[in-house]
């Protein structure tokens, strides 16, 4: 006897670094990989798709990407997390599990994200925190780099800050905020919330930003970039390891 | 020409995941192994011996571990420190170089140590602290943690909570300081100030403290262990991965 079929929310935090980011690839591990592996454990070996808020790339860290999946279990919702903290590895774990409405779709009706950019700024180098933050001995520029980031808030066509864009590609984006934080000792946080985001859009602001904090671009280069894209004028593009998905907002 | 010989005290932090404990063993991968080839390098090959305050066991992490050794080198201590951060692997680096006195004894001359053991209580185990907190989803009873951690400090006999003693030894050791921190959220931190401490005593009264937490222990116990060493009436040796050594005291 199966259960009847329903929608569930799943609430996901993961450390990116062994896995080959979200999305399934055959022989790879990736994150949607080794969920649906675990959820077709549950289910007799059928599979079952899961839809993942965000497509996180190779290396990139989530403390609250949000995804959905029809279950046919008769399973209770906290039931289901358990098992599933049971069955996950120790790198993906499930934040929490809940039933949703049958239409819900957690990439389609995301209405913002967060995520957040570490860079350890201490000379050393923090053993501790070397999977979860770009390592960046050189000093940065605080005032620079907030002078940068408060260019950045606003509707913008971000083609300047991804290049190779297909023709066509619509790259108009809002930025809600682009915030600088100290809250770890001898880290700089980055924090970018917006209603959508472009693949590497936020590892080359990133970029961007380093150089200005360095000094060795102008503060002004940021706007540039917003009003004529020109190739080759970013930063380079900043590790996956730094790069954390905060959380995704819905209604 | 060589330099005079001087003798260098290092501060030094590592991830203890990945090495064999702090003592070098041959054909193991440990901190002191591992920086004493480094420092060999800078001498042409030539052993440099470097002796840790604390020899602490595989798995253990350290974010000042102190060290000294005899090196003759031209460079200045900055130089030095410069050199071990470009030369030491991500998991084990350097937090300060400074010539000290030609009699210092890293390990003879420490007046205390202070030990924090990390258990991470949220029921889903957070991915980013797995390599650095024992996973205890179970509910703690933090009052009854307090009580029994309020009867640790003073001079005590620990081997009640050291099975296996050779007959003889010396277990009298003085902790100054055992408490509960909640610093981390879904965190709670156990801290172990003291002169000295037996191998693994923080460990085997963490274990016991965390049987007291889950009520399968009397809080009484830890009293009656110092009063009475029974064998076998501790909690389980608690793993490696959860324990730092935060620092090492000097006059």
């Amino acid at each position: 006897v199966t259960a009847r079929a329903r929608r569930v929310r799943l609430e996901l935090a993961y450390d990116g670094t062994d896995f080959r980011g979200w999305q399934l690839q055959p022989g790879q591990r990736t994150v949607q990989g080794v969920v649906e592996e675990v959820l077709a454990g549950l289910h007799g070996g059928r599979r079952v798709v899961l839809c993942g808020a965000s497509r996180t790339d190779s290396g990139v860290h989530a403390h609250g990407q949000v995804a959905d999946c029809l279950v046919e279990l008769r399973q209770t919702d906290s039931d289901l997390a358990y098992g599933l903290r049971r069955l996950l590895p120790a790198d993906v774990r499930p934040l929490g599990v809940r039933t949703t409405d049958d239409d819900f779709h957690a990439r389609k009706h995301a209405l913002g994200k967060v995520y957040r950019y570490r860079i350890d700024c201490t000379p050393h180098g923090d053993p501790f925190h070397r999977r979860f933050a770009l390592h960046h001995p050189a000093a940065l520029d605080e005032g620079r780099m907030r002078a940068a980031l408060s260019l950045l808030p606003g509707r913008h066509d971000w083609r300047g800050f991804v290049p190779g864009l297909p023709p066509g590609t619509d790259a108009v984006r809002r930025l809600t905020c682009a915030e600088l934080d100290l809250e770890v000792s001898g880290e700089i946080g980055l924090v970018f919330g917006g209603e959508g985001f472009l693949r590497y859009m936020v590892r080359n602001l990133v970029g961007t930003l380093i150089e200005i904090g360095r000094g060795s671009m102008p503060v002004e280069r940021v706007g540039e970039l917003l009003e004529r894209p020109e190739p080759g004028r970013t930063g380079p593009t900043a590790p996956a390891k730094g790069l954390h998905l905060l959380r995704v907002d819905y209604a």
